[in-house]
């Protein structure tokens, strides 16, 4: 029996309606690498959300996502600024340096937003060959503190990055969780915000790996298909990440997931709460982010998976996801306040 | 309908025992990244099947295991000497030099494969600093031009390679088929053969995507797991690989699929042979080479998926899979007969 | 007439001793790239310094000499630490990520000098492959503020470093200004402190061009000299460096110097400190920082080269040299307290 | 006393000429990184030779003008064609695949000079995003084997490169020689040509180092003083380099420079013919190619430098240079004589 908990959003498993749509194209013989008509199929699902002036590039995972959108946008000698938190800075084990050859320059913040304030002190040394050009700014949505941009604060960053001739670039690894809080379609806050590229997810809310990387003027992507194929990103079966993204567009399946993740961590925060444990994050999303005392911490973790997120600071993460029950968290919230003694 | 044919065994769609494995591991929470319960069954069955020695890393797909396999030998000094013909050649889009800084160097053959004879002239500049330090031969099994190697002659490269202290890359995306042509456990022709490090893919064979590289010696592989995690090929929801594999090895359905894939093979050498097309390669295993007329071809290929193999010597490929039926065999040749009026 | 001032100790010249000395090796035919007599005589000179445990190798410049040192103590998946004020973070265009793949990480200091507990902070994640992994240290001896480590703030690091299993580099750019300060041999402070591999550079006190990179443990310097010509830094006639370490060392030419330089800087400082110009950092070598006004700094620009330092705190920075005359600095603040009008 | 001979022009020494230019700029401070008024007047000179629309960087060294070339006119997922004896091919241990992330794609020939009809067969693959995308036609000239390039021939590379959108590069490390054999201005057979980017050496040729990388359309350039900087190849006293190519082309001292070293090439081919050893390639320029007993060649060496071609072949290379005194081909050639018995 596996162990249920909060660890993160990939711990669960796939939509059984993304699994059920492997069987729908599993059908004969079409050409590799994306030139089939399920492919097609989905690409134009992706204009229909994103408009027609975009290119859409599938790939394995975030990784390969946020690596694409990097070395499509910049030359070796350029820089990357992005939130410390981001997970291009600290999950990725170098890989946008290695692949990109840039520098990845850490802007420190409060709750994973960076403002165009936090910014500008790095906007300098412009056509000074000694230091790295500044080209790319990344923003997370969600970011990885669970915190949401509103629309406001993303034009705000992409009217900065644009003045001094950089593009936007969002990690939406949990982007539908965002549109979900905001109540908004994917477009509004993206392309129409300003945003230039964005890695578009959603292994952590259902499928079970595939994303895409949205290019919101196609211009600026006559090279992607050798860099995807470079980074080793190219699926041959692709009709089978296509299959996914047209079974989680479909009846909104990614609306449904999203707004139940996030639906949970709004329930958990609040029952935690209940235990005098706050939250230390906005709850945006579907991160939930609280200190709790380390013996506590080790014991809960013996009965449900999460992690410590700052261990000097006493911080955990718990995440919830599509596949999230309230019986989970009752579980839990029981357990803790059993171990509190409250 | 989708139009079948004889372009590659990655048009081909994926084996049902493989969709359904999925189903197996669909079930609840597990870890992340392969520290799962199904991952490490499926480490425990490559182990079954190479030794206790080696240690195996799933990716994504066949250019993310080659890379990784050449990223972990070599350092960005070093050449990697390989058929001119080799995937890693011409088909990955010069990722082994991005991401591993090495220099590739082309050996012509004729049929694929190289000898020790071939090689011995690249083995010079020792220790000589302006030039790039040979350390990996690289072969594929099967060749990307349809033949196999013998246990004898991969021996005959592994001990040159390591009286040179090289190593030995060997690139088994359908290795399966050349399994099944030699009828020899894998081990036989890898590792007992000398092979250091191995890639072994299941995509063209049945499988959805998902890779292996097996090291056969866990000393060789330490630093391994950073560099999957830095080349993008680390999977967030592991399980769906290892379920693939354990649902591959399960019955022997790798064998089953490739032994029928080979046999195909054949017979379409044998129908295509009685319309006076010889084979210009050995059939090894499930490719058929051919010369035929440029106009026969452009009408054949109306009708039937399949690639020119080099323009300038008018020859083609025509790759057979695990799904292929005789049906499709006897309507190609009944119209290639029709076109060529015999 | 060229104009004089504080720009940068590499605006200076070539003092006539290194000039000369090209002369004396401009004799006939000698093997390229460093197999001569001079440059063996070179290298026995570093030994007598360093001792004999070290190996040595020539490059053309300070940025060669850092990367190269990156380049053979990590892997592509290792981070390196240093203050965000360091060389290798900011002036030198992204190059020891292009290079080596690794991720730089910026620590903030006061004074360019960091400590364990600066470091402490970034030293987890150890054989987590998500995250780089952290592999060296890299201290500036004479930072880039202008402030000179003692012996046991570089043992602290060093130590630090060792039991984490890392490695310390030190960029010697200014390092016989530190020697200087210090008033102790090279070695005392360098691998006698446990530093592992040292930029030795000589540009900046007399030289034309030409570093050194000294490995303390050649065991870890057996694939530099791939590196070495990979990065382009492999000078054909290598005699022409040598003769210049070996007229530099002669009579103590970098002694006296570095210690010109230092001394002109006290002298500046005091002279600024008087027209109640602070600096706002410790004078501890040959640089001197300060905060002036912006309208002031620009009319003495007008005749006396030097750079701000940071347009935000209107600081700016002064470098004197081996070639920095008193008259320079009495003109200069003549100059500058005309415009202060005190 | 240096032992004289025939191993490589870059075994000599420096100019007189040279390093008295050194003694005329070092005066007083200049600013460093080339925005001094020697680096100034060095570039003019380099327009007077090849007009008004070019961009000229001044580096160390041949490998770096050459990746500066390549990393400039390529991306990562394109292939630059070349002889397989090129020095970007075995003489710069995969500088190029390191710095650009390319393929390398050597051409065999007979003599160091490629043709359209060599390179044809590897104009393939335009747009298909599993090929590295050929971009860049690599010649030497002189070429390694000590063959020249005729305009027409030159001409005949670069239409064929410009019809497929491709640039081409010249490595120019003995252009002095080829200038000279030709008899021509060095723009006739270079920009006028159609060479996009040229590496200009002057090392081989009495300088001591420093090439200048030559780009015939400046709208090529915007980016390559990063990439000048990231791959290390910015001097800080760049002014030490201008003054010695200010003083390579005061007086036409390249020409007779290059002039007596072909010259004396012409010489020793002579003599040695009268010997019974025939040169394996013609004698463009300042390399003479010949097979000789290894018996013969190993007691030669005893008194004289010179290093074999190709040990299956027992062929030797005798490079001659500026400094090469008839007086050394007499002595070699009555110690061959000698040796020969003849």
């Amino acid at each position: 029996m596996n162990k249920r908990g909060f660890a993160s959003d990939n711990n669960s498993g796939v939509h059984p309606a993304i699994l059920e749509a492997f069987q729908q194209v599993n059908n004969g013989h079409v050409v590799g690498y994306g030139n089939d008509c399920y492919t097609e199929k989905a690409i134009q699902k992706f204009k229909a959300i994103f408009g027609d002036k975009i290119d859409v590039f599938f790939v394995f995972n975030g990784t390969g996502a946020n690596v694409l959108s990097i070395a499509t946008l910049t030359n070796s000698f350029n820089s990357v600024l992005s939130p410390s938190t981001a997970h291009i800075m600290v999950d990725e084990c170098g890989a946008p340096e290695k692949i990109s050859g840039c520098k990845l320059i850490p802007i420190e913040t409060n709750n994973g937003k960076i403002t165009p304030n936090d910014i500008l002190p790095y906007l300098h040394g412009f056509d000074f060959e000694h230091h790295s050009q500044p080209k790319l700014i990344s923003i997370s949505q969600v970011t990885e503190l669970g915190t949401v941009y509103t629309i406001d604060e993303i034009k705000a960053i992409s009217n900065l990055a644009h003045e001094h001739g950089m593009y936007v670039h969002m990690d939406g690894a949990r982007i539908a969780n965002a549109a979900a809080t905001l109540n908004l379609p994917f477009n509004e806050f993206t392309g129409k915000a300003g945003v230039d590229v964005l890695s578009f997810g959603g292994t952590k809310n259902g499928m079970m790996m595939g994303e895409a990387v949205v290019f919101f003027n196609k211009e600026l992507a006559l090279n992607t298909k050798y860099y995807r194929k470079q980074s080793g990103q190219l699926f041959s079966k692709m009709r089978y990440v296509a299959a996914q993204f047209l079974a989680y567009f479909e009846n909104d399946l990614w609306k449904s997931n999203a707004l139940h993740a996030n639906n949970m961590a709004k329930i958990l925060a609040e029952n935690v709460s209940k235990l005098n444990i706050t939250s230390t994050q906005k709850v945006d999303a579907n991160g939930v982010f609280a200190i709790i005392d380390d013996e506590i911490r080790d014991k809960l973790q013996k009965e449900f998976f999460f992690y410590p997120w700052d261990e000097n600071t006493h911080e955990v993460r718990w995440m919830t996801s599509f596949d999230t029950k309230e019986e989970d968290i009752e579980k839990f919230c029981s357990k803790l306040k059993e171990l509190l003694n409250v």
